[in-house]
């Protein structure tokens, strides 16, 4: 049973908006995989259109390329040790859900496996072909079909970050395993 | 007398490896300009190439395109204000540097103009012409010929976020002028 309630896609790209670490997920074939990523961003909030940097030699980049579909998946603090662990490893060498344990619920649009326990949200994205940038940058491009939040930190497409949701505070990497934790809200006023 | 230390070109993707919510710097023809950008991330450390969405409608665009460069300053958490005010104005409307009091350096390469006060670090950037993804995402891609940090939080071509640096931390943009802060680091084993 999923405690994520439905983002509105026009609010789909405030989910990456703060520069989150993130999980993309994939599946084509009967496979899958799950890789971490430190590089994603919006690049339009309505269409939502992301872009995330995944290496072209990796698996997720095979199965991206053959299903035309990836998942972000967004972690909690709490999952810090797995976000380092997958992006440290091969899905080639086997099933990475399976050696952590993790069962992926099936996204509503895509089908892609999503991660909920330990995140705070999930989207799930249509691939746009733009094989010059993605062979020169490693850089996908894609448009935002689906996404969910746990309600207890997005809703009504606002980030509520606060004491009583700190295990789902976002993750932020510094480099080899170091983080830091989007947490303490800062809010501006006009200079 | 600049307080900021030269970062090694091969380290300098690292600066924005954490997705911070940065400042765009610009200048042409004897114009200049400064705007916010909470969209931006490395696509690859050697050489350093990053990516930052600049809307192809503002002044910064202008100015990129007539120069081929911008410059890339880390704010830290105590100018939360200043990023939201340069945020959510244009610099056609008046020089906003001199509106907010900045004296800019000039870069050692590009000679653009960087903001060293209350920031962690910055870079200069040569625009890589991609006109499709200029146009069609806002996304411009870049190489970093020039960077350098604050050594009391970036040495040795690490980060080193701790209480006695706060003033310094990251910010990270939620939304309508709410940032969360990049501290509380967390270090990850192997799940």
């Amino acid at each position: 049973m999923s405690r994520f309630q439905p983002v509105a896609l026009h609010h789909a790209s405030r989910l990456i908006n703060h520069g989150p670490t993130v999980l993309v997920t994939s599946a084509a074939g009967g496979r899958r995989n799950l890789m971490a990523a430190a590089w994603s961003m919006p690049v339009e909030f309505s269409p939502p259109r992301i872009a995330v940097v995944i290496d072209k030699h990796t698996f997720t980049h095979e199965l991206v390329l053959a299903s035309g579909h990836f998942g972000i998946c967004i972690p909690g603090v709490a999952l810090a040790d797995l976000v380092y662990a997958v992006g440290s490893c091969s899905g080639r060498d086997g099933d990475k859900f399976q050696r952590h344990g993790l069962q992926p619920l099936a996204g509503p649009v895509l089908g892609l496996p999503l991660i909920e326990d330990g995140c705070s949200a999930w989207l799930e994205c249509r691939r746009i072909a733009e094989p010059h940038t993605e062979q020169a940058y490693d850089t996908c491009f894609a448009e935002v079909v689906a996404a969910a939040a746990d309600p207890h930190i997005f809703a009504d497409g606002r980030w509520r970050v606060a004491d009583d949701n700190r295990p789902l505070h976002s993750l932020h990497h510094l480099g080899a395993g170091l983080f830091v934790q989007g947490g303490d809200p800062v809010q501006a006023g006009r200079a």
